[in-house]
């Protein structure tokens, strides 16, 4: 089967298991004190500059990691109406945390200051609840990507409000490689103060790093990813991985090899009848609107996921071993139904 | 001094303040077991048929009862984006709970099947967060009130789509004095599973019930009450004020009048220049615009609350012991400063 | 009905009374920036010195106020395994601040050094539970009562272990009138970091305070108190009976009147054949074992617990209008039966 | 390396490696509704009977889900005071699910219905803490194992209490390869209600099954998994692995292989001088005094824990992959240091 349902609907690319392979050799010390976790924290280290690194199971882990770093349990998030840790985590991180979420309508998954604003009125003030992080996704749920400039003044406007900035990088690679800069220069360089870098959508067997720029962070975050259950006992097998993608430019190589499949499938439909694509194809995901009678046909063959039930916007998702002949394929018998 | 900032700036009512006393003899069985409830408890049981009882210290203790009766961890509560729950507890519910609260924005603070729908889609679908009740204040933090039409539609759309209804009744008196029927009629009769019904705010010291319909709701309830810090060793003195406030009509007069107080402030103001009100004065608060530059002279003679920073807002509110004198004295002042 | 049940039985006492009918004038503001509240909170203050005074409505309120200003949700609370918080309150103090309590078996519900060392082995030990409060109850839910030499030594082994004391001082009162010292000497000057002290339990209608010694633990201790439902919109019922209990020394008066009816009653009956007094009466109640057969019937003419299913032993607690008069029909009946 | 330290310091077994390699073709519909996670869970059927599978990523979130499945937030959890729920996740249970833990002291890992008896005497009062689940493990963090008429005595005992019965089932196999049963007469035929199936300690990479026999326990695992952070989008990669270790006996073949060599060290030091065994050897755990002059220089050649910091009681674990040249080495080792 070749899907474009999902990026985690794929297996694991072959440098990535060979390290797993190659981690597989006799006794090792457990949960994380091992030296494949030491070796792949400063190739973290080397990457980002100053930071502490902690690894999680997956993304609904590591979210939940960050968010425990940076609220109280009488504080609240602000994020997208349509934010994963909102909308797709069946509620793990407001159950986690206690915090509320405070969600803000977006037509294209990116929220502004402008948005954010009117949302910190009552800030000191005991009776309201107490925003103090902002979570953002890159590339979004949506699969567009904040600019840089969109990301300086989110985190200038968040700091200046005394707030964190929390960026949800299931897709970093993605968004990273769509900007065309260093992973660096668009995340701790524009003030994100804490994030995950996503492994698992992006050929690993399995994976999230938690990267903690912001170090008043620091202080609890090693007992908040053990008490999430996040803590591997044979970290070996996560830490390998992420030393592989890590090299070599696998991250952008696989990214941007999605990147540009989602592209060249936007660039082969845009322009036939009744297909209306809804959303900027930034990075590795379309949302369009087909006429309605050609989606059960195109699915039988494809699988792909409805994005709104009213709608009938349709997702489809590029992936780090999607092929031309993929795409070619896809488009074929798109055409044929039309 | 006497002010138009909230119903629970005033005192304890007479009738209330007389049945305290009479509950201070001797020893009682504490938590509930004294005759004070069990009596209470009955009176409830006249006015509503039947249903559970407990008590609450107050309305952010009521509320969280009432939602731990009807959710589980990993279910949402539906709300107004001005709910109490979500804005003005500082996060008790959700942090209590550990649900996520789904807000929908709205005028006038009032939510309808048709903004609510939406949020349903993934109901029954593991990744996505899970809906389980519809939250609504009566009146509305905006000072509107449902019509019955409104409740029993809002029931009829929860109840088939398997959510509870949750009514915030700090103002549940206000509103149904307001409609005009007796509240049997204006709550479990359109099918509200479960209420709170508000004291605090409506003459007593303090208390608020929480009242259980919706009999699949009874079994745990007394746990979540304890839990919530809600269990008044002392309750006859809690039980003694619902009993006065239930009896001669007492909860009707006190509210009846706070809304007639509101009206009558209402038609006194309502054509003068500058003076914009800008919500429907069901109950019995108005949300008024006036120029900028008599608030502050006006604030300093009568105390009151801005709600909107950005437009300026006010929230001028009637207690049961608000005068025809005050008001004319409000006015008169307003009146001088235009 | 007189009883030996509990000093929550017992009503209001006419000073607090008449201080609650005070307060009853027009308007006041709301949620404790009222008059009566600045003025209480001024009388704590020059009792104890500089502090943070926050308002309850009932023990389980503020001892879940008092845990929440001292912990993490990754960290533990050791205590008692009597403690009120472990036993007596529905699991409220883990449900709300996250945390596990870490009980240690004590014949007379006093903790001592020696017995928590052993659980202070894992800190700072990521995999380990992270014990950061020791919780003591003073007088206990024994009856009896920690010396000031005791408090001392467990504070600073505390504090040289991280670890804050915190104190549920639901019957404080009782235990410094058992102790002869002020209240000051008899808490903070021992080390005590943060504590409640009770009302409801010594004359009170209801009213706990939640006194906060250690400025570390100020900083969100009002949004704790929100979000624990514990901020009364009418805080000025609670504070001017406070005002009452800590003027004239009414505390002192009722304490250390309820205190000698307990040794009173101890002394009449602690000769008599059958009757075994278990625990060192040092404040307000006595636990005695009595032959089976007479449990009953003394219990058809004044209430009391069984404090022991399996030992059948009863605790007889006794209260601020207990009277000798109570004590010797007590007695007299306790003495018939035997 | 080569160590005693613990079982999951070893990697993973080559069987289980192939599995992994077979699984990683091309695409597969996440989220378990791929074909390995389903004929995972037929052959789990196969062994167990009628139940409901589902997968974590490790022992913590396991235990997590279990927990969840069978309290609600007032309820409270029976285990042993060196329970992993209580000592080792860092509260992970605790604040996960907002139930109190009531630890049991016991010598040796295992508890008893008379030891358990005393803390069922409030259930059904609202002012007592609720417990609702004992909770084991099988085989104990002891090293010790429940025999099949103590498991069935504790099941009978907590059924007719009306509570659940968990299994922590980290090293399940240790335990029924000690049993020398089926692992079905060893767990659900005794009445075990909910368990984990322990894959990381026993070979895999990683993973662990939650197995539901109780069908009461269903109706919200599903939820409670993805909110737990433990539904693993790629999980065909845990379901081949959980399906080789099922296969072929692996399972076994590997537990009671460690076991084998656990006792063969037992059988080579039990009789030297200065060596104590503490706790019997029913599986693959060793607990041991030795001198304290022979702890340095012995772990500087083989890593292996201390157990108790002031008794200096070691542990020394077996894994599937110890030899006995390893035991060897390390008993020549301590024989000379003696």
């Amino acid at each position: 089967m070749k899907s474009f349902a999902s990026d985690n609907y794929s297996g694991i690319h072959p440098e990535i298991f060979d390290a797993i392979q190659n981690a597989n050799y006799q006794h090792e010390i457990s949960y994380c004190d091992d030296t494949f976790t030491s070796e792949t924290n400063q190739i973290f280290e080397k990457i980002f500059g100053k930071l502490v690194v902690l690894y999680a199971f997956n993304g609904t882990g590591a979210n939940v990691i960050c968010l425990k770093c940076c609220t109280l349990p009488f504080q609240a998030v602000i994020c997208s109406d349509m934010a994963h840790i909102l909308i797709d985590e069946c509620g793990a991180p407001t159950q986690s945390i206690g915090c509320t979420l405070l969600p803000i309508a977006t037509p294209n998954g990116k929220i502004t200051p402008e948005l954010i604003a009117p949302l910190l009125k009552g800030v000191g003030n005991v009776h309201h609840i107490q925003p103090k992080v902002i979570s953002i996704s890159q590339s979004t749920e949506m699969g567009t990507v904040y600019s840089l400039q969109e990301l300086k003044n989110l985190c200038q406007f968040a700091h200046s409000n005394g707030l964190y900035v929390h960026l949800d990088g299931a897709r970093i690679s993605n968004a990273v490689a769509s900007l065309g800069v260093s992973i660096k220069v668009a995340t701790v360089d524009c003030g994100i103060d804490i994030m995950s870098f996503g492994g698992t959508k992006n050929g690993l067997m399995m994976g999230e790093a938690v990267l903690i720029f912001n170090d008043k962070l620091n202080e609890n975050a090693h007992y908040y990813q053990k008490q999430s259950a996040q803590l591997f006992s044979k970290n070996r097998f996560i830490a390998a991985q992420f030393s592989a993608l890590l090299s070599n430019d696998l991250w952008y190589r696989m990214a941007s090899h999605s990147n540009r499949m989602a592209k060249f499938l936007e660039n082969q439909i845009k322009e036939l009848p009744g297909v209306k694509i809804t959303q900027s194809v930034d990075a590795n995901a379309l949302f369009v609107i087909i006429p309605n009678h050609v989606i059960p046909p195109l699915r039988s063959k494809y699988t792909f996921y409805e994005w709104d039930s009213e709608t009938h916007e349709q997702r489809w998702m590029c992936s780090f071993d999607t092929t031309e002949e993929d795409v070619f394929g896809f488009v074929k018998t798109l055409k044929e139904l039309l």
